[in-house]
């Protein structure tokens, strides 16, 4: 082999491609085939990285939005020099391999965000973009562009039928994002066959609605006219691009290409025979010439850029020595100096001064109180800024336009607004919150689950927690919702009781970096609560005692969180008022309590005292992990009500009088 | 007053909307002031509908998808004489009225469906349209179009900002569902503002792309406008409709017209004043002027309309006593008779058979032989159909257009897949049942959510129902999907062990018509369990004795669903062998087992017997409902991994010898 054309190099990811998936007895090879000459156009001609170090901050970012087809991928990362060994590409979608069905970002060097369910990356690719924007407005200087890279997506058609591509290229166009280059693989065909019978959409004509640059009719197998869409895409700097990519999945396959056969399953041992005779690849499975390792190798180039970028960066600091550090505080995701003592010292005052508010206008405060701190924080709501109160004083619209945005107005996009904001965790700088009402977290909880998952540290602040919310109604009344988060595994999930449990999430919240946390908060208004100094500090285990029962031996425990931490109060001086030792816990956040030394659990809740009622607003049945089969619950099983919050508080039975009555029907402790 | 004007009708909806609001204290009037004069025309001049009889079958459905603006729906229903009294408007958002802050279909008669999750109210419009359609197409003859009539929608800026307007939109143009006609409330305000900074789609353009029919421009508040729409929108059959209408929020409120303060919120005693003076309304509030009702009142009319179509159904009766008998079953949601007899019969011959296959598989049985026997059952998958087994062999592609189709390609769509499945539930006479991987149930959550409050009875089929699924990964691996579902109010998630169970089920949720069933099947082959004809029969309460201890005196419970019920069965033989008296519930539903009377509970679950062990390929926590703090749960309360599904088991240690492990740490119960 002389050099390699095009097409050779592009031959080389088809049958990584091939030949893994022939291995694994199972994956996407049709995908990988159809989009193999874009990708390496585009990684080979135009891709900024560095494959030394693929966590260089300037980098382009390159998101498989369509993530099934993750050899694609791995071919690229592995062929281009990433630490990404031809061993893990001969064990796809094998344990303890970092080749994983769907792309990890969490496992594999190069791999930007996770991806597989359908949308999403292209969302997340909206968030990458968003960050450089604002980023680059916030740090950039004449001479002194050091925030500037372009964020690339590949989707499918099934990114496209799904309702996040609408909310989050829609909001892409409205907000501008030129740097952001989308590659719709056009090729006729999803799962179950010919997209005709159910997509129909004029795309072109969609995007043009949205205000995108689109680039109709090229050829996905022809480099030049791919090259050239790339250079248009790159010659403006008004709108997001898509460039539509006429492509046959399974290209090179005599039998299965162009049919949905390619799509999900090995092409079989004849057919890989066949396609290997077609495209004239004479080469054993995962055998990659040298000239073709040649023509693909980028870490020389990369680590050029990579080093010229460092000496602008050098000047920049030399120049603006304090832009310079803030950006590199924020890359190593360092909160600045003093925080974590400011936090406490505004829990501290709140706890002496003692406000009656709903936590909701609780969170808004910690936001006026930490926001001038942190300048990484990035808000938004879902069209809910005054309901939800996620906008302070300090508050600057990203949309807008105008310099140092700092708060997006999302719209009414619950989905697109969270795997936005997961973007901007992934590229990094920023710490994004976004905000809907909790029952539209509904509408979010994929994106909650990949926040966990990618992992992503992203915000999520929910308020009208509850029935407490009224008039609304069952619509709008989360009952499930409180359980359901909290079962997501490496979700975390505060209900404070009142303002200084409210602002102790906040801070929580924000000092955790491995994973998302969901803050709920109150419509009504809620009782301050007593608490020695220690008790504040407390807070942060997720689960302590608010107040202990006489001599520190509770024949009875109430559990509590968030509103029904003042209805457990009330019942617990009722009860001690008729001679009952009542502890209660105040519980704001379970998943944090579960993971304390169990010498911290069992303080909270000794082994010894079964006589147990949780009281909160949701669904009961969560609250057995804590009360066992013995202690009782005071909670709503079903769909709450339209009418004024007190009345149904009233009606579903979630009182003082009713956690008094649990509690007399669950046994004391033996003596 | 004499004949009142066009204008005069309108201002009562406005009037009635603003007065309730501020006798609630809360709700929304500015939707209501700002799209009265559209429904003014459109009740008065086009809808076909029965106020006396909010059921009639062949009525047009009118479908408020901003559902917020419920004071505009109840005005109409008020003034054209349905069943709702001015004093349910005078307690608008009270405890025990009707009129509930969002529209609820279960409450108040003429409301078509539950809405004020936006979006989900147009979806449902499309399943209903599309509903209309398949009816047409099977039950019309020539000379006899027994059904016929549209749907008509109200949808805001929120709604279309919303994904699942996309997904249930661009369906709706393939399908070309032209009897369905939606008015947007172009008022370009949402609750933030001005929608200029977050939504700035070209719409009619956006609209055209999915291959509707856009009539621009249209002033909606002029009545002669939006008739002329209504009649161009009417005087076609290919597509469907969408109206744009450029409206005023808050019209008539001199300070808050045009302005998002109309929203949300009660005018205020002194704008309520200058919005009297400013639309010449000088009634009390509540007060409707007879000239006004009379003008509004359709009872006559529309028991007319009905009446000659009791006619023509007569005739149909007389022309096709078949297909006529065979409508008014499914219209009384009757099952055909025998149905659950053959069910049984069914289910008694694979216990007998005892086939082993993956429970996707024993549900496509489960189609095969029903399919035959429910014509009204209509399916569909979200480009998934060879993965979740939904085809059956008279499966016939609705989205080709032809004759009795009963299955609906519905792409990549998971929410509004399910939306529009309720949407067909609401219209009647179909059983749609829709499919995707558990783990995409995400998507679509708050359409299943709907789908329980609502209620609609719709099917939910959901495969690949956890890490049992293998080489996909983490993001397809359900972990938390189960107890999230089952704890939606009303839901009912059913994972069979086997194909027994799985026949069971399909069984139950068919019969089951007050709610949703979930229904969860593996990819994996299941083992086929050992039963008698009462063990077959006991499946239906939800969670039964599978295996019964020595002598009926268990001393240790194994529980488990699903999967995991022949893991369960492995470990009681090895305890068994060791001389423990083991029990092995199934467990494959457990919203219905909770629902039985305390004998049977009690009878599966005895209250002395606290050493349980549950085990099940998903959260812990859930079965500490059954379990308690003395139990021991093995399952998974992390991501999963991409691998064969064997190893990911081994892994993450959900094995028989995991559970056998566990038995042993759990008390025996007291002699």
């Amino acid at each position: 082999m002389t050099t390699p054309s095009r097409r050779e190099l592009a031959n080389a990811i088809r049958f990584l491609a091939i030949d893994a998936v022939e291995a694994a007895k199972s994956g996407h090879p049709g995908m990988p085939m159809g989009m193999a000459d874009i990708a390496e156009v585009l990684w080979n001609d135009f891709l900024v990285h560095s494959p030394g170090n693929p966590k260089w901050f300037n980098r382009d970012r390159f998101v498989l939005s369509n993530g099934h087809g993750s050899m694609l991928l791995y071919a690229l990362l592995h062929l281009s020099g990433y630490d990404l060994p031809i061993e893990q590409l001969k064990r796809f979608r094998q344990l303890h391999s970092i080749t994983a069905g769907h792309p990890e970002a969490s496992e594999t060097p190069g791999v930007e965000t996770t991806t597989g369910p359908l949308g999403q990356g292209l969302a997340n690719a909206v968030g990458m973009a968003l960050a450089e924007k604002v980023l680059a407005q916030r740090f950039n200087r004449p001479g002194h562009e050091i925030v500037d890279h372009r964020t690339w997506v590949f989707l499918g058609d099934g990114c496209l039928m799904e309702g996040i591509s609408h909310e989050a290229c829609s909001l892409a166009g409205t907000l501008g994002l030129s740097k952001l280059v989308a590659f719709w693989d056009d090729n006729r065909i999803s799962i179950d066959g010919d997209v005709a019978g159910w997509f129909s959409d004029d795309t072109p004509q969609r995007f043009e609605s949205y205000g995108w640059l689109v680039i109709r009719n090229v050829d996905g197998h022809d480099p030049e006219e791919v090259s050239q869409a790339i250079r248009t895409a790159m010659g403006q700097s008004e709108r997001p691009v898509l460039i539509c990519c006429r492509t046959t999945i399974g290209f090179g396959s005599p039998g299965k290409a162009g049919k949905e056969s390619s799509h999900g399953a090995p092409l079989g041992k004849d057919e890989v025979v066949a396609t290997r005779e077609k495209l004239g690849w004479s080469h054993a499975p995962f055998e990659i010439p040298q000239p073709v390792y040649d023509g693909w190798r980028s870490q020389q180039k990369g680590a050029e850029r990579e080093q010229e970028w460092e000496q602008r960066f050098a000047e920049y600091g030399r120049a603006f020595p304090e832009l310079a550090a803030e950006l590199l505080r924020r890359l190593r995701a360092e909160l600045p100096a003093g925080f974590t003592e400011a936090a406490w010292a505004y829990a501290d005052k709140l706890q002496a001064e003692g406000p009656v508010v709903a936590s909701r206008k609780a969170s808004q405060m910690a936001l006026e109180h930490f926001g001038p701190l942190l300048p990484e924080l990035i808000g938004g709501s879902a069209d809910l800024a005054h309901s939800n109160l996620t906008l302070w004083k300090g508050s600057r619209d990203v949309n807008a336009g105008g310099e140092d945005g700092n708060y997006v107005y999302y719209g009414v996009r619950e989905f697109g607004m969270t795997a936005i904001a997961n973007g901007m965790v992934l590229h990094g700088g920023l710490i994004p919150y976004d905000a809907t009402f909790l029952v539209f977290s509904d509408y979010a909880r994929n994106a909650v689950r990949m926040s966990a998952l990618i992992p992503a540290a992203a915000i999520h602040v929910y308020t009208h927690d509850s029935i407490g919310l009224g008039e609304d109604g069952p619509t709008h009344q989360p009952v499930e919702h409180l359980a359901s988060l909290r079962y997501i595994p490496n979700n975390r999930v505060w209900r404070p009781c009142d303002a200084v449990e409210s602002v102790v999430a906040w801070k929580a919240a924000i000092e955790h970096r491995l994973g998302p946390s969901c803050l709920i908060f109150s419509r009504q208004n809620l009782d301050h609560q007593p608490r020695s100094t220690q008790q504040v500090r407390d807070i942060e285990r997720g689960g302590y005692v608010l107040m202990e029962a006489e001599g520190g031996k509770p024949d009875l425990i109430l559990i509590a969180t968030g509103s029904e931490v003042g209805i457990a109060m009330d019942a617990a001086r009722t009860l001690i008022a008729e001679g009952r030792a009542v502890r209660v816990v105040s519980m704001p956040c379970s998943n944090v309590f579960d993971a304390q030394p169990v010498e911290w659990r069992e303080g909270v809740l000794p082994s010894w005292c079964r006589a147990r009622v949780a009281v909160e607003a949701g669904v009961t049945d969560f609250w057995r992990k804590y009360v066992g089969l013995d202690g009782a619950v005071v909670g709503i099983d079903r769909f709450g009500a339209s009418a004024p919050a007190g009345d149904l508080y009233k009606h579903f039975g979630i009182t003082a009088e009713a956690v008094v009555e649990a509690a007399k029907g669950v046994a004391k402790p033996a003596a």
